[in-house]
């Protein structure tokens, strides 16, 4: 059923077509038609949809969208959608809305939701616990394969996914059973033979961004949480974890681009005003930082009004300097990012970049010192810009590699030592080396 | 069991009780320990495994170690290793392997096995059928749920998921059925009523980003991959698309920092020679349209001969500029990456970043003008910083909104064209801008 169909029998008053076409459709191809029909509109389809299609639906919609209706829900709609929702996706959406309407939501909601949810609202924000659902099938030890399937056909209809069993006594995870371990075996096999003992866990206060490479790592569906006292809290499964990692890489290239607390939602939900807020910052810090490297600039004022040629120099070393910086930033945050580099490993970086930097510096010195020669046929001028080059593409790649790992190292966010801060400490090393190479070999004091 | 404990057992000769302890381990954790062994050790313990563990190791090894191990394994542990593998990693393996390797291993494997190989090797590297395998659980119409467990249990052990069963007719989708519906329904219900008819698909040369993104929208945990003609020809699953996600975001990063064709292996496997191969093109390109650039400042020789503190500006306008272009194209490649943004959507694009570089230039113009006055006492220069600041900035927002969006429009890679081509493009223009204020404000020709 095509989009245009359904904004036909919109059109057409054929509410009840409309109610069973929208059963056959994906909740995301219905929840993008929501988000581009006016809210009166999104309303009045929302609610010919089926109970369960609406709950599905309302969980693909963008915060845009979402929070416009609930902003138009009565308490019993607002209510039966959160009910609807996994209970991580509830905690998440009464996250973003104001205490009164949570407190009004919790008060309708039954003993069970309102619980679970109070808890899963206390989890700080980056942590295991904000991600995770109480919501899995929970089996106990000396269960047979048939009373698994059971258990399963009971818990199922609320967890989160039945693919992954835990064995748990006492609130103690015991083991783990996949549901294709018990497909393939012998209904009456007991679990005890099954499950694999040696459960790999996180602490409900790990980041969940550590929680996220872990699970990707061992190439599980879902990773059990448990509390300080070791008892099983939650799960965290895989879409919920493939989503904090595609979040994180976003977060990562924004703050590489000066872009500070980057907005959570897409780039047409953020208002004008929430954008300019989240950019100002670093450009202010880096356009006052720049004008240091102005300074170091006029200090060379004799240099350049002897031979104001030099002047012409100063994009393309800035340019090429900030650039060596930024390649050796950028592969760190990234190594950082995804485990490939640890802090600990800053001596073997260092060794590496250096001969990396000395290849490029090389083979950029060449090239551009031949070209001087060839333009100006200033032998000393070439040799000044391919020497300046090697040295400052050395200094960059050294300061771009290391930095992002001694700011990891104190605990800070590598990513936002990255690209335009080291290009403006690159920036300056690259102009002072000029210069002082410069006044020397031409004499100029 | 601890890493330092299976390196005593080795120590102590007991191979009996490393075979058994490694049994406990996740292979992912022990694929790291081989990979930290010298190649003598790995193939020893390797080789002490159980033969389903070591090929699960096998799976997780990094790129480096496995072609090492591979070097050194014989034909017939190859072809067995790869036998274990599932279909997909195998065809993988072999992609990296000599031809001459893999004629000797496709000889030696199973005519099922090697079939699948064959036509696997042979789907383009960014295809669909690149990523996809060819083993999952397919069921005929009619079937009930009884029944269909029964075709579970047959056919698990070969499929990579056995949680998403296809209903295929004579090589043909005819729709979907979950594992989860088949654990919550009656044996006696036929799947006819369970299934889902309306089965999203993609086709085998879709590219592998778009199948991946399209996964993570619907949130499935397989997509199921037609050829031309209609047929069922695999599944791609959930982990591989996790994967695709995240090396594209790992690869758009690396080539906004100017990195060219970056590395598939992680920083410390790839050598100082790739290294620099994938850094000296872009430098080299960056460095000599920087030189445009020097050029327009040597043009306005008069200019800083006669008032030298023009100069000092230069870092400062070109650093800004540079880093507003950099948020914009940042913002445009991910939303671009992530579907959040479309090529189509240019105008809104501009408009929107137009009011946002309005505000940011205002800001930053009213900062920088206040510093220039306080420390010069120079109402015209702090002018003419000010006014130069609005316009480049507005200029580079505006460059680098839309250069991403028109170059995506022609089917290039919007990554290509971002952060360090914006920034030289842009500092040309604040440059330009910054002289022609300025000799007309301080009447110097």
């Amino acid at each position: 059923m095509e989009k245009e169909q359904i904004l036909q029998l919109l059109d057409e008053k054929s509410y009840r077509q409309l109610r069973e076409a929208t059963e056959d459709m994906q909740p995301a191809d219905l929840a993008e038609m929501l988000e581009e029909m006016d809210l009166r509109q999104r309303l009045l389809v929302f609610r010919l949809m089926k109970k369960d299609v609406a709950a599905e639906t309302f969980a693909y919609l963008d915060n845009d969208a979402r929070s416009e209706m609930v902003e138009a829900f009565s308490d019993a709609e607002l209510t039966s959608a959160l009910e609807q929702m996994a209970l991580d996706d509830a905690a998440d959406l009464l996250e973003e809305m104001p205490v009164s309407v949570v407190k009004r939501v919790l008060s309708r909601s039954d003993p069970h939701t309102r619980d679970a949810l109070n808890r899963l609202l206390t989890y700080p924000a980056d942590s295991a616990g904000s991600i995770m659902t109480p919501e899995y099938v929970r089996l106990r030890r000396g269960t047979t394969v048939a009373d698994a399937f059971t258990a399963i056909r009971r818990q199922g209809e609320q967890a989160e996914t039945v693919y992954i069993c835990y064995v748990v006594e006492r609130n103690r995870l015991e083991g783990v059973v996949t549901a294709r371990d018990l497909l393939l075996a012998n209904p009456d096999d007991s679990i005890d033979e099954l499950m694999d003992e040696n459960v790999i866990r996180v602490q409900v206060t790990d980041d969940k961004e550590f929680v996220a490479n872990e699970m990707n790592r061992y190439g599980f569906m879902a990773m059990p949480v448990v509390d300080s006292e070791g008892f099983m809290v939650g799960i965290v499964t895989l879409d919920d974890a493939s989503d904090v990692l595609i979040e994180e890489a976003t977060e990562d290239i924004q703050k590489m681009a000066a872009i500070a607390a980057p907005p959570e939602d897409s780039y047409f939900s953020t208002s004008v005003w929430a954008h300019a807020r989240s950019r100002i910052p670093w450009l202010l810090i880096l356009m006052l930082s720049a004008t240091f490297t102005g300074m170091i600039i006029t200090h060379y004022e004799n240099a350049f009004a002897a031979l104001p040629l030099l002047v012409s120099f100063i994009p393309m070393l800035m340019d090429t300097s900030g650039n060596c910086g930024n390649q050796s930033s950028t592969l760190m945050v990234r190594g950082l990012a995804l485990g490939d580099i640890r802090p600990a490993d800053i001596l073997r970086v260092i060794f590496k970049e250096a001969r990396v930097a000395l290849l490029v510096g090389l083979v950029l010195a060449a090239a551009n010192g031949l070209r001087i020669f060839v333009m100006y046929r200033d032998l000393r001028l070439a040799v000044l810009i391919s020497v300046t080059l090697v040295l400052a593409i050395l200094i960059a790649k050294l300061i771009g590699c290391s930095l992002p790992l001694l700011v990891q190292r104190v605990g800070l966010d590598p990513a936002l030592m990255a690209s335009p801060f080291i290009t403006t400490i690159v920036d300056a090393c690259a102009i002072t080396i000029y210069f002082s190479i410069a006044t020397r070999m031409f004499q100029i004091s």
